[in-house]
């Protein structure tokens, strides 16, 4: 055998990291096809870009997230992450499924996931560039408007037939739109959810973390009418018949295997300037950083004896906390990493390319770089003058006196958000804000930001001369006396104000209602300001990266727009990485990991029935000798494995893998060469954190659920075997 | 060449990691002289067992560390932390060698180390079993003093030259005894220390913690007089000519390669019976660590709103801080390995084979164990009696009294301690106390040991009628009364009862004074108590060693005794580990990492000097392509080697091997299978804190400065080309 493998089909069997960049949509598969087979995928480049074929017609849209459907009767598995909201939805006291977990053993236990919760099943994609771009006119805002109306008209046609959600997004900062026709399943059920403590096992203190042990997963079911068309919630409602499903391949893969990720990842920023990366690393990262820093520490202070202040910004905490911790991933990456450097030096390249054929290029750059530095002044003012608006009571009268605008016009013209539909929302929102509101914190929040404003250039007049009013008497006192003076601390007024007209908020005396209406132009001038930079933006921006494309087409290389949320394709390998000097994290973790990890406390409170499980050894065929095979085999005869486990005996829990994924890719399925289900992506590594801004292939990693662990805990843990009998098992 | 290398000889090659356990005694060297060639230690194990010969008689001791002879001119290199008594001993103001570091240019440059500094060179091991334990007596008390006795008389002997230091261990817990004979060099001098920020970059937080980058070294050099002979400071001395010294490789090791490591570990309790193991796991760790949490919460209560109380205990708290670090990975490591059920296994087997043909041993284990529960009970008792003691003043009041008892005596029959030559450290404590004591701290802390004491059934019944005193009042009260009452809180008072005689004492009023009084008594039938179970076990343990001897015998297994601060060698190899699922530590560290760690902030505040020549790449020949050569090389081709650093490129800063050591180990010479110096050892990983106990090879890993670090920064950083040219490099 060894001398039958030549060194390239090794190196293949045992996958040498390969450059994983790239998003790709659909349609570009051919284009990398020699890579994709480089990677070990056997699936034909051709097949992955028909969305009409599996597996891509299986993969689908779920909110925020992507799910990919697993069985002929409309069986789905997604994250736990995002069927959270259906899980919530059905909890009770008396059956608590976030706390105990949810299984249906019969399709008639099944529940419905809410009336939010939808699939997207896409179903074409069109390049409709010309329609959206053609007859531009020159002024920027008329521009901007044009390119809304179009974009509106093409959706509103598609939308005709009323089971359909249409969009038309643009691909390469404007410089393609197409239109993206999806199908709408309304009636989803909840089928199968583990506990939280393990869906969620490590909670927010492993979030971005690794090596990470959670069993992220959850399965639902789509529903539709008996005629197979969509339809809302209905007891007589059938499962779906899917076009086609995945199979799911129990023996996963190991190290090295190529591997793809399918789904709708959010949004990237791989193709912008050295500037753009510069300012947000010098100013816009590190100034949100501190502004959260010194509200956590305002709040942390103002809460230290007073337990009531303490809960009721415990929300706005734990997510300030979260953000910090993103913030903190970017600051930290870039200064690992020096990427502006990198892409300074990538402009550089370009530039000589420009110089040489493309002198009009240039010319396209320099105007980019000036609407560039316009749009930093306008991101500057804007983060001040917007924290300057932070106060609740301020923006709960905002919002009221929007309402009482909307409520002039005709239910269908109104903005979204201010419709009838909203009113029960919005009724809550008012009610709700009693328990995450007081007003000594409120007013000290505010007024920092105020002052931040006030020690900065970034000035708007209208805002100034507003702020002008009594400066004899201290802003600190001002504030205060707005909070002491306004009926908005009473809920009951609040609720009042939504059965007001126009005139009578434009007559108040009540110090945030006068603000409101004061600042509506104010806002409006500067939506105008922005929206103006914005149509400049429009054509500067494509024109640049028509200039990217052709650039690297003469050296070959296909490009990938950025993520906007439309279906994508990437692909990678299994594979650990180094996380700092000396540090290297392996690609699979297992069952003993939870165990190690365990505290009996949230979020580390594994359920004793799996720790059970695990204590009897109880893995069956779910147990894996190796995940290194290809290193355990005659290799490691002869050099040290010890760094790759010198044998694994275990149920693999969660891996890694270079595809190249951001948010919105939660849930999207991980499939092998074969175009089978090996995993489901729910996180990334913290030092992948600036990947949205450059993919660093050393470091980049996704964090996958291992088909192994879900079917491990369907089998020995959840006895899901109703499920597990639904499923095309590849073994 | 592929076909050239047989399995066997890659094996070894590359270092499989074997089972490395063994402080042992240089003598023994022979006994596992096959194992030291499978770790590729080429040095002959006879060579090796030589004291008189290289490379044994380069390593000497230096008080609690271990330092070794690296050129004909006496110069030492040890850890340092080892030598920064003598580094803070020469530092002023003007010239802050701690902060800055310090190198002598020329010999005349260097700087005594101070009157406390010895090297001791280790210059003769003679078995002396026969004369301590011969004709002892039966009744345990008198046992325990005819051991000290006996002892006591071969040192006194030995140290008629008072040129050498002389003791008499207990090997394998009483069965051998071996009178050690230490040459003492009194002159030693500070050579070349880096800053602090070096030598200690990491501090408290990296301590225990890998990956590591601290440069742990500094360079003495011994002194004595125009004779040759050990002499105090004198400006007249000369260098001391080494019988032998260290050869340096300038070229270090890689992954895979067997080490020694030689030096004086302090104690292990590798041979404890799974009962004592179970007693420290299940009582004492968590009694102790529950004791210092107490009061680490107390004193952080207690100086939330008093700064004073702050500075005051600061030095407690880290200490404490450092202690309870120690003590959660005693307690980390006993849950993640079941060390208690290991050993109860080894003495299942070792109770097998004792029934076959050896049933006194099992007689001799009973006793031993009834004496082990005897010991357990003691060790509550003294540790409640203990605590219930510890406020400061009732410890001044019975330093004091003791003084007072000893005064009575000549100078020379006094305990050491209180002899002549202490009043001046005497003195100086006394007057101390006012910086790290309040009475408000002290009383609060004493009060919870008491009602600890009252709280449990360990009780010294004598101790319990001094406490039974005005129960009417409450502890606090009747505590409170004794700092109001007492006069020792005042400086002059404490100073002045240095000059007061026993009768003066005993009919004092002070209530500390009189509490000192009345405990004497107490603690000391509590010490007689404690000599004579000791003198118990002075039979019993040596009788179980000698089975466990016997029994590995029969296997074919020598036995290493426990460490007790005498010259030990062990073998390892340069190996990482996985310290928790998935996360895999890396044998090397490189000069990049310092970067990542720096925060300009102590302790990760590298010196800029070195941060400038690490940015310039300015590595010469100290630069390293890779420390995995043998991965990198053809076998590299074939495999994915991405876990083993692809290319290093750097100087190697710290480095991991499977040696063998404890506290004691510090600034110890880390030696190449030839016996040249490559590195220092300077601490071990968390994970291995239980290695006192047990030694698991897959996790015990000791961590050392590379010898390329040392050289690197001695060569481009320091410009301590004096002294690079004293050493006898090998490149």
């Amino acid at each position: 055998m060894r001398k039958a493998l030549s060194a390239a089909s090794l190196m293949m069997l045992m996958g040498l990291a390969q450059a994983n960049e790239g998003q790709w949509q659909p349609y570009q598969m051919p284009q990398i096809a020699d890579k994709l087979k480089q990677s070990g995928i056997s699936i034909a480049a051709e097949d992955l870009a028909d969305l009409t074929q599996y597996p891509m017609n299986a993969v689908v849209g779920l909110g925020y997230c992507t799910a990919s459907f697993v069985s002929p009767k409309g069986l789905v598995v997604t994250n736990h992450h995002c069927a959270y909201r259906a899980i919530q939805y059905n909890s009770r006291k008396q059956h608590n499924y976030m706390r105990d977990g949810f299984l249906a053993n019969t399709m008639g236990a099944e529940v419905h996931a809410g009336p939010s919760e939808r699939l997207y099943v896409t179903e074409s994609v069109t390049d409709v560039s010309d329609k959206v771009r053609s007859n531009l006119p020159e002024d920027p805002l008329l521009r901007y408007r044009a390119l809304e109306d179009n974009r509106k008209a093409l959706i509103a046609e598609c939308e005709a037939d009323e089971n359909y959600r249409c969009s038309v997004p643009s691909f390469h900062s404007g410089l393609e739109y197409y239109l993206i026709k999806q199908l709408i399943i309304r009636d989803v059920r909840l089928v199968y959810a583990p506990p939280k403590s393990v869906g969620a096992f490590g909670g927010d203190i492993d979030n971005y973390e690794y090596p990470r042990h959670a069993g992220d997963f959850t399965f639902l079911r789509a529903y539709v009418g008996k005629d197979g068309k969509p339809a809302a919630y209905s007891e007589d409602n059938v499962p779906y018949v899917p076009k086609s499903y995945l199979k799911v391949n129990a023996k996963g893969v190991s190290a090295g295997d190529g591997v793809l990720v399918a789904g709708y990842p959010g949004a990237t920023q791989r193709y912008r300037r050295a500037s753009e990366l510069k300012f947000s690393k010098e100013w816009l990262y590190p100034t949100q950083a501190a502004r959260y820093q010194r509200q956590l520490d305002t709040i942390a202070e103002m809460s230290k004896d007073n337990e009531e202040v303490a809960i009721k910004y415990a929300g706005s905490v734990a997510s300030m906390a979260n953000r910090m911790k993103k913030l903190n991933g970017l600051m930290d990456g870039f200064r690992a990493t020096d990427i502006v450097g990198i892409k300074q030096q990538q402009q550089a390249e370009f530039a000589k390319w420009a110089q040489k054929d493309h002198a009009d290029v240039l010319v396209e750059v320099e105007k980019l770089e000036q609407l560039l530095a316009q749009k930093r002044d306008r991101q500057q003012t804007d983060h001040y003058f917007e924290n300057a608006q932070s106060s609740a009571l301020l923006k709960t009268a905002m919002n009221l006196y929007r309402w009482a605008l909307e409520k002039q016009k005709p239910d269908a013209e109104r903005e979204l958000g201010f419709q009838q539909r909203d009113q029960k929302m919005f009724t809550a929102r008012l009610k709700r804000l009693d328990t995450s509101f007081d007003a000594k914190v409120d007013k000290a929040l505010w007024q920092m930001d105020i002052e931040a404003y006030l020690a900065q250039d970034h000035r708007v007049p209208e805002f100034d001369a507003l702020l002008e009013e009594n400066t004899e008497v201290p802003l600190g006192e001002r504030l205060e006396a707005l909070y002491a003076l306004s009926s908005l601390r009473d809920q009951q007024a609040r609720l009042d104000w939504m059965n007001k007209d126009v005139a009578e908020f434009e007559s108040s005396a009540d110090p945030f209602i006068r603000a409101a209406v004061s600042l509506y132009p104010v806002i409006e001038k500067q939506e105008r300001l922005e929206k103006t930079l914005w149509g400049e933006l429009s054509k500067a921006r494509p024109a640049y990266m028509k200039a990217i494309i052709a650039f690297n087409k003469e050296q070959g290389k296909p490009v990938y727009p950025d993520a906007n949320r439309t279906l994508r394709i990437s692909y990678g390998t299994v594979d650990g990485y180094r996380s700092a000097d000396a540090l290297y994290k392996q690609p699979f973790t297992k069952l003993e990991g939870i165990v190690a990890k365990h505290k009996g406390q949230e979020p580390f409170n594994a359920p004793s029935r799996l720790l059970e499980v695990i204590a009897k050894g109880d893995m069956g065929e779910h147990k894996v000798e190796q995940v290194y095979p290809n290193r355990q085999s005659w290799m490691c005869r002869f050099i040290s494995c010890n760094d790759a486990q010198p044998s694994f005996n275990s149920v693999p829990v969660n891996f890694l893998s270079s595809v190249d994924t951001t948010g919105g890719n939660s849930g999207s399925p991980i499939l092998n060469g074969k175009g089978e289900l090996v995993g489901l992506n729910f996180d990334s590594t913290y030092e992948a954190i600036t990947k949205d801004w450059f993919f660093n292939e050393e470091i980049t990693r996704a964090i996958h659920v291992d088909i192994r662990y879900i079917l491990w805990m369907m089998d020995k843990v959840d006895n899901a075997h109703n499920l597990l009998d639904e499923l095309e098992l590849v073994k």
